[in-house]
């Protein structure tokens, strides 16, 4: 209850106060009896997230906590990881020392937060979502696939703002996409939202080693990988649903085969998709297609310059690049895996979903080199 | 001038008016002649600092523009290069995309800007300083080793915080320190102001390609350096100079060898430095006296468990790791050259010349991987 | 002249007497005057060709020389580099320290050669040829682009032992396969040779930096390449030409589209190609029709396994892999790119041209990791 | 039994059969009855030494086959791994496809083979030697650290043909030194030879992935081991108890500290160390003195030029090379890791103690690049 002290006599005529996440101040203004007092004043008053990651260990968490250690809007309530239970996060996750405190928890302290992000493996995040109640205020975000596939079963919206962000910004639950997915996807929106997909289309993907995940294997065995390249999953990779699924929703009964292959670069970060198919535009044509497409992504750049994968690494946007060669429409596209491809996204998501600026706390540095 | 125009019989009483570089607003607070009448309004009005680079297609300038491109109180107002004028920094400077419109300037507005960085190659400086008539109220922000030797010519502040920070904060020039220097001064500094450096010194220093700058050599072809390793300037590196006049400054009469031996790694970014000396000290009294010498400083942290280098890439970290041999304390200590090695701690020094907090600009979210 | 000392009496009725380069002997067997004495004597003489490279400081040249030291049969007569003359080759080429005192020459002794590799930059083969009469007697093969192309105008044959074994057997002039075009055209020979080309071709190929040369540039820079991905010339590269003449010399007629993107890849040796078209063969009979090919190939395999690049650096080896996936047949096929690619396949090449085993020289160990 | 069958008359005078490994051939010289009869016959008959391969599925196992393979007087008679019996070798060690049909087996007929190499892991050499009764006449060079120390209770000798070549020539089991332990060695012995050790020694290595083996660990994880550097064992290094050995082998009451600090580098081949002490000597006269240590040496080279890691990267050689500074003397030494630091060595000690050329087999291409 708020009373004006100012003067006695009058009552508050007005108060007009505007409250939200992270605008970075609580603002009170008051027009008081008297016709000639205005008082006004801006308490300096942050509403933090409250934030609750679960599967805390694995690397897209990390990629979240480096993300969300800096971001301006947002308190971490906990970072749930049972074997790593009572360590502190930054022991696991490199780069974090000197910038928190926290310790990994095994508890799950799910009233408390505001939003959680699930970084749990692929099929775990259904399990948890069974096994527990999360609030209906709390919102959710999911980076594994359990949700992205759109099902009468489920709430989720797919969370890939260069297509929904309006439907991200109304979302309770969100899916965040996948990192092939985000970097095919890209290349393909603006023909699939002009109706263009005409014929089949191809795509060589190359992605670092962090795709893989924490877990060792053999291909990630830093003597295997190292100056090597392999392919695996060639035209079955999963994320083609969710490819496909997306270029339906903006070019209905789009059926055209996607010849894709994903190869295992010899770097930990960053995809680099080339994607072809027939189209019927000019370069031009095309260029301004997808700049006018992209017009008001927040991340998402169409360049008239070859790029090369380390313009995206550290950083949450997606590039693009178009040639024409004979009918073909080459379009070169990249972005950081853990990143627009994961955590970088689903902190995208979460200021959409809480109403922030889209972009706050991912004005990271490019590694540059 | 400003007038206070609420209300015409009185005159101004009050005003006091708060004004900083990037304090992020422009605080002015008038008590006018009403007993009753009370204006307090902040008007969110940023006074940024305007920023001019000298030598702006090198690696330590681009560097810099990655930085001070999300810098809150950073204009930037020219970046000069002959060789690239009228081309997009973000053309040249690798991940800039999306992030500025700027071009390249052939010219020199020297009188338009609050500080300057000197991102030229060794010996340009001086003949830069020679060539221009610097206004005396621009900074200068050195990143050269023109003017890290102290020297009755020159009024250069030696830029590193952890030893000079009052000296920096009222000085008008500062002169950035090197790369190597930095990594090994850190390790270095609280047993020279302890008076504890008694013996010789051992350093090997491993750096990352950046360290050699953007021009093409033989030892910078990828080919060549990709899974190499190799040695160069071992006992003789220039950054012997600084170093010993620093561990001079804490400790009077330091004469000892320092046996330095850099080290060309396989990597882009990154200074790894292993230093050791006899040390009288048991290693929780010289983690103690590390942990107090370091313990307001900004950046520089000392860890208790075995770190690796890419704790502190993309960031303005050093980091401190000790151990206790018989009576050798071995100090690990790291940076990122390009960061607290060059254009980080510039932006640190530029923090503390215009009296913003020392780390505005500079949470950099780590690579992690 | 061999006069038969054993006994007077007679002269020598028969000398059987069969030379050959690298035979490892030579071998004299007199049938004598008397009836019953027969004598037979291998004496081992080892008939050494003598080679002259020019072109002599390029990686090519670096490669051929590290394989033709240990070669059993070659004796290395002059390596010409007009910059280095005089200089140990062991000083510009690295490896070969120990192995060799020779040093780079600036004359041409052409009629002291059984063979000349030319190693010189693209186009400067054909200046060479105009500029020096080379001795008919004297082999030549050329590593550059220079005579690939078959033409009325010159007697180069195209020097791919998988297609053109006896002709290279026959010839005075090899024009050497590119580093691309081996990789890819050993993913496309058997389904030409069996006229099964019927529909556009899609490539993709990554290739390590040497395939760039020795010469500093932008894109080998070690900063800038360091875990970086891009792409150069789609659908453009000048090896398509090759590729296209001799899947025509195979299946004539051929016409269809080759989409190749070539890749550059941040890793030094090696190309790594995926390549699939429509095929009408189900995987066992294009695995049947491929193991038949290559049936004889010296260095050419198809495997069962998805293998992954390491496996053919080092060597001379091309490994082919396949899969089918609906209509599409899948060729993974790759190369290390200085050896089957260049030297390698030049020595493969020079060993067909003097009768010695087309694997001499060229048991390479792996490197594996 | 061997009968001349020449001419009946007469029996077999002389027969002269110099009979060895490797030699190539058979020599059998017959001096007939007749006075004028001469038979000389050679008969390229290779006697094979016949090898066996325990813990055949670890890194130095398959370092060891892609030697072997190649080895013109080894016959590899079986490679032992229980959890890959069966499989065809090929398929687990990378660059062997195409150059053996050899499985893997369970089995251990230790009486049909003439050296038996032990690559298990540390600690079951030892196991192995206890639990089978492995034939007199069977060589057995082990390549873990369990038979380096000198000891009443074992009769291996350790394996270092620098300085131990008599011994090894004689010897029936060999232990196989170090990785670390032979790079820093080979910096070391011509001063100990000289007596020359007299102060403190500093030695810094940095080593390959591949020296940690083939089990992944958190250190093994491409994520984290690429682009990245850290230390291990500082001070501590098992090897260092087989370096002091030798040296007081050489120097004997040798005492001084070993100040060793081993660095994880981000390649998979290759140790490069660098090593300095006091020395009386200037730099001609250590250069002559290491020079003249090594003259005899197959694979050990004194060099003038700076060199770098990959001259040494997969070949059998150590590279040694010298600059004086003040009163230190720096010495830099590399070899490659799985070569002359494990696998290689185990060759060329072979080799030693089969009677045949020390080099047989080891003239491997170098990487180069």
């Amino acid at each position: 209850m708020l009373i004006c002290c100012l003067c006695t006599p009058c009552g508050i005529k007005t108060i007009s106060l505007v409250i939200g996440y992270g605008r970075g101040f609580w603002g009170l203004e008051v027009l008081c009896c008297s016709d000639f007092i205005i008082f006004s004043k801006y308490v300096f008053l942050m509403i933090k997230i409250k934030v609750g990651i679960i599967g805390g260990a694995g690397y897209t968490a990390g990629e979240l906590l480096r993300i969300l250690i800096n971001h301006p809007n947002v308190e971490i309530a906990f970072v749930n990881s049972s074997s790593n239970a009572g360590n502190p996060v930054a022991d696991v996750h490199s780069g974090l020392i000197g910038e928190t405190e926290l310790n990994f928890s095994s508890e799950l302290p799910l009233n408390k937060v505001d939003v959680l992000f699930l970084c749990s493996a692929h099929g775990d995040s259904k399990k948890f979502m069974e096994a527990n109640e999360v609030p209906a205020s709390v919102k959710i975000i999911d980076l594994s696939t359990d949700y992205r596939a759109k099902s009468p079963n489920h709430d989720f919206v797919y969370g890939l703002p260069e297509i929904n962000r309006n439907e991200i910004t109304k979302a309770t639950r969100v899916a965040n996409p996948g990192c092939f997915a985000t970097a095919i996807q890209l290349a393909l929106f603006p023909l699939a939202a002009a109706g263009l997909l005409t014929d089949e289309i191809h795509v060589n993907a190359i992605t670092g080693s962090t795709g893989a995940g924490v877990k060792p294997s053999e291909t990630s065995h830093f003597s295997w990988r190292n100056n090597n390249i392999s392919i695996y999953k060639p035209f079955g990779h999963q994320h083609l649903d969710e490819i496909g699924q997306s270029l339906r929703q903006l070019q209905a009964g789009f059926k055209k085969a996607i010849n894709f292959i994903p190869v295992r670069g010899n770097f930990a970060r960053g995809i680099y998709a080339t994607t072809y198919t027939t189209c019927a535009l000019n370069l031009n044509e095309a260029k301004e297609l997808y700049a006018n497409f992209y017009h008001n992504a927040a991340f998402t750049f169409v360049v008239d310059k070859n790029p090369d994968l380390k313009q995206v690494v550290n950083t949450n946007k997606g590039i693009i690049y178009l040639e024409k060669h004979d009918e073909k429409l080459l379009i070169v596209s990249m972005i950081d895996n853990l990143l627009k491809g994961a955590s970088g996204q689903a902190v995208q998501n979460m200021n959409l979903m809480f109403g922030l600026d889209e972009k706050t706390g991912l004005a990271l540095k490019s590694i540059g080199f």
